[in-house]
């Protein structure tokens, strides 16, 4: 077993190995194409093995994933968001020469930036239309609007209308699967009802690309959603856990290991609190030891209770933590720790990691 | 004006400087060592300018932090934590070739596995017992327990006992100025208790340190303290501000910057989220912006409520967001933008960035 110095992220090989090939095996039967969401790793590593198991490509959120997906071969990348400032404009269409890229759009000013920064650079890029699909943040919330939006993207030869980006966030952590199918079906209605309207304007949506771990066994049922944007199923944090498990499912393979610093009566210090873990979602769980609990985060420590302990915890003992959220989670690392059977296989650098 | 891509975090020169200057002054003053901690910042060019403005050296509570101020040219470093893992232990030592290092203990086995690598590698430390002055995380709880862990140091020639650390974490965030008073003399009272127990068994406890920048003005009327390690009031966050504000005050001078990415009826969204923002001390302000709040975070987006804005805000705009904790804000970022009335003056390396 290697003495890890703490805190780290750590990844289990092998429920991660499993993850993987399940989420692609069922893509793979429903016909769907799968593009992991890389905002959740951040890590091209990671990336590349969802690539050798079938994925089309990758998303990303920040440009600077985009950046470290393409640089670690990634060929194919969809940003699922919206981008308006020059500078990262001019990266885009300087990573356009080197991938397939894709971005989203909701409004008209957007594509007015984007199109004036690729056209001076000659950058080719696949444009979607996102769908307020129930998250409350962006998308166009009308046909109307979606069928105005096609046509001033239509006015830019460098950019190529591709399809729709349908992403209900919300759905992806509600508990029950009867509340989910709900969402899944409401989004995927709205998805259509902009589809139909816009072939009658005469734009063809290639693509209807959405669905996240929580929800895209539902997508599946509803039959709407031609491509997957699923990313948490690689890791599995507290919050998807606590879903109501469907099929296919997935096990916990991302960790925070955590050294005890310190002995109190009813409970231990540790060295992972606000540093280390995310917390927006929730406290994290204690792997395998179901009479620990963590509460009570500072900056760089954590508590254990320990009153229901079955076994003591001393000075320099580890535990391994299940964060609550595993992608603001490894915004906090720069690195994580590929382990098998408690040695490190390979350090792997987080190299999309960082706010833009 | 500078366009930034966003989100990035930014310092404003002017209330910057004049919030260290304002430090300075009253430690001067009022004759105490100041120390501050290189937690909030993690920046060494921080910690020069404070070192520049008459500061004895910093506090770090992460070893990374440790190495980059040591890196940086900070020549005393207390680290106010409990280390137990033999790599990090070596990393002490290693430092301690360096420059001049302090650490904590409050457990016997901390002291024997310390004592063990830095007598291995011929280190000399300088040895602090932590004492639970309130906070419920580290530290000995009677005076009995420190003469114990004091006889147990003075067994290791190469730790040096220096004295205490009293830090009460809760009485920095109580917003009256009667309550972190009452907290204040709890906490020295506790520490002149143990004080006078090491006494009676020949220990000088030379330095008691500790205090932030919610008790340090309390701390001082008490007068135990001898050294503070305030580090909060260089940037000042949301929720310091919130305390009932004493003498002397400062101001907010760290922001994250955001750009509005979408629009929708009564909210825009922004590109500043869990990514960009810690949210542990609650939502980020507006800064200049009354009639702008926040809400909402996604682990890349922001919500702006603008349904009482008084001018609108278009896809472009930037805001400055007043972070609610500035230290695990600035743990998700690698550098600061160092303005001075809108122009870039300097990018500054987190250097001490990391979980570790």
């Amino acid at each position: 077993m290697t003495i890890l110095e703490t805190p780290i992220a750590v990844i289990d090989a092998q429920p991660f190995q499993r993850n993987l090939e399940r989420m692609a095996q069922f893509a793979e039967r429903s016909g769907i194409r799968l593009r992991p969401h890389a905002k959740s790793h951040k890590c091209s590593e990671i990336a590349r093995r969802q690539l050798a198991l079938g994925a089309v490509g990758v998303c990303c959120q920040a440009i600077g994933e985009a950046v470290a997906m393409v640089k670690g071969g990634v060929e194919d990348v969809l940003i699922t968001n919206m981008v308006v400032t020059p500078g990262k404009l001019a990266q885009i269409a300087e990573l356009a020469r080197q991938a397939s890229i894709g971005l989203c759009f909701d409004d008209e000013e957007q594509v007015r930036r984007a199109g004036e920064v690729f056209a001076a650079r000659g950058a080719q890029v696949d444009a979607y239309i996102e769908i307020e699909a129930g998250g409350e943040r962006c998308g166009v919330e009308s046909p109307e609007e979606a069928v105005t939006l096609a046509r001033t993207i239509a006015q830019h030869p460098l950019l190529r209308f591709m399809g729709l980006q349908v992403y209900h966030g919300k759905a992806q952590h509600m508990r029950s699967i009867a509340e989910r199918r709900d969402a899944a079906r409401d989004a995927g209605g709205k998805a259509l009802a902009v589809k139909v309207a816009l072939a009658g304007a005469g734009f063809s949506c290639e693509r209807i690309t959405g669905a996240g771990t929580g929800s895209f066994a539902a997508d599946a049922l509803v039959g709407v959603l031609n491509e997957w944007q699923c990313g948490s199923y690689a890791f599995m944090d507290r919050d998807y856990g606590e879903n109501d498990a469907d099929d296919p499912q997935f096990e916990h393979s991302l960790f925070i290991a955590a050294t005890v610093i310190s002995l109190r009566d009813s409970f231990v210090v540790i060295d992972a609190g606000l540093k280390a873990l995310a917390f927006d979602s929730g406290l994290p769980l204690v792997a395998g030891r179901p009479d620990l609990s963590y509460f009570g985060p500072n900056d760089e420590h954590g508590r254990i209770d320990v009153s229901k302990a079955r076994t003591p915890l001393k000075i320099g003992d580890q535990v391994h933590l299940i964060p609550g959220h595993c992608d603001p989670t490894l915004a906090l690392h720069d690195e994580i720790a590929f382990m098998r059977q408690g040695q490190i296989e390979a350090m792997w650098k987080v190299d999309g990691r960082g706010p833009r």
